[in-house]
């Protein structure tokens, strides 16, 4: 894996109405970003969660490829009809989509001859000149065309078959996170971790805040985040004296 | 609250580098979408997440509120540095970032005068001319600026917030669904499944079809939506018929 110092940024492109309707709780965002930045150093800086609609994949498809180094799709590439994201990105890219060999041998083995039927043969379909992207659980393997890498939208399968990306990805650098949660409410500490955040600021480092209320009790999860492990410590020590400072007890 | 006998579109920004990062699992997106469907008759036609970059929410507001008619912000209005939605969306509409004199007089009363600091005040800012989204978990208000609708992050808070919002928005026609779980596999009904959707593509019923893994059984998960409870019912008795026919189990 070819690695370089600098920060690459991708973006996430959930398609499926069933996601948009509320009816599916989407889970591949948090894997795929937290899959991204510790195993490849790359950084999920956009999400779009949109319809199975021919005119607005291509739209999005073309958008986020020509402003992010990687585009990551899930969903849409299943044998039904409604799984357009095969054809769609074909014509997003200009390319032929048509039944790619490798893609069609492994199908019609897994399935056996007598069983490789019209639905199945249509998993094998992909843009023109894609690699395939192999999947361990169930066959049907995904693609990548241009920056663009597409996955299925099931969970598992899309888990098994992450991995299989990592050829395809320049690494760049990971981005390392500490955090701390303690028992108060953000509004008592807000106006000491701005000046903190502000002191850091040209260092790289990233301080978030959230309120969360677990087990009965109300508090603040405090998040550093920063590519160096170095400034990283330092800020969070900071942190700590103000903790300390202000008497305020740890959750853990 | 006034309805009218069309298709309303709506878009969701969360707003968050939590949820960017892979460390916060999203839960507003499908809770909301469910929400405005089954009681504004409101379709969510897009989701973007995007992180607390200023440049980025002034860029996705303005782009998401030209194109849709409401959009729904989470995240960013809490008392903290990195609370940033309600200034960039004053930048975004060009409204001073001011007090709120309503939200001020809740806030104060909420904490008492004593405690009221200045990063609990920062709850009361946002662009001049916005109307208050009340909350009743704990006090700090949303707001609505043009079609814009701004709600905090955190779900239980989010969720006891969202029935107020109801009096900004005109309804629209409620999308309906059945479905119907098959031990099955897509490929062994995918061509029948699409002639049934091109037979009722101008009623406006969509078929979506969703594999499933539950109890160590593969399964399909079939969804019909429309707005015509009489479409819907002759399209789900189709799907039926072909269940017969094919001699597909159920599954409860």
């Amino acid at each position: 894996m070819k690695k370089v110092k600098k920060k690459i940024k991708a973006a996430i492109l959930i398609i499926g109405n069933e996601v948009l309707s509320g009816r599916t709780q989407d889970l591949n965002v948090s894997f795929i970003a937290g899959w991204l930045n510790k195993n490849c150093g790359i950084s999920v800086d956009e999400v779009r969660i949109i319809p199975d609609v021919e005119k607005t994949i291509i739209f999005n498809v073309l958008d986020l490829s020509n402003k992010f180094k990687y585009v990551f799709t899930t969903g849409g590439i299943g044998p039904t009809h409604d799984d357009i994201t095969s054809l769609s990105i074909s014509k997003a890219f200009k390319k032929k989509y048509d039944f790619n060999k490798e893609a069609y041998k492994i199908l019609e083995k897994y399935y056996g001859i007598t069983n490789f039927n019209d639905g199945r043969k249509k998993m094998a379909k992909m843009p023109n000149g894609s690699s395939l992207i192999y999947n361990p659980s169930s066959a049907a393997p995904g693609f990548k065309i241009k920056n663009v890498l597409c996955l299925p939208g099931v969970p598992t399968i899309l888990k098994s078959m992450i991995g299989n990306t990592k050829k395809f990805l320049i690494k760049g650098k990971v981005v390392h996170d500490k955090n701390i949660n303690l028992i108060t409410v953000e509004s008592n500490i807000s106006l000491e971790l701005e000046k903190i955040q502000n002191s850091y600021a040209n260092k790289n480092v990233n301080i978030g805040s959230y309120p969360f209320f677990k087990l009965g009790k109300v508090g603040v999860c405090i998040v550093l985040r920063s590519d160096s492990k170095t400034a990283l410590t330092k800020c969070f020590n900071d942190i700590k004296n103000l903790v300390n400072l202000k008497k305020i007890k740890i959750f853990k």
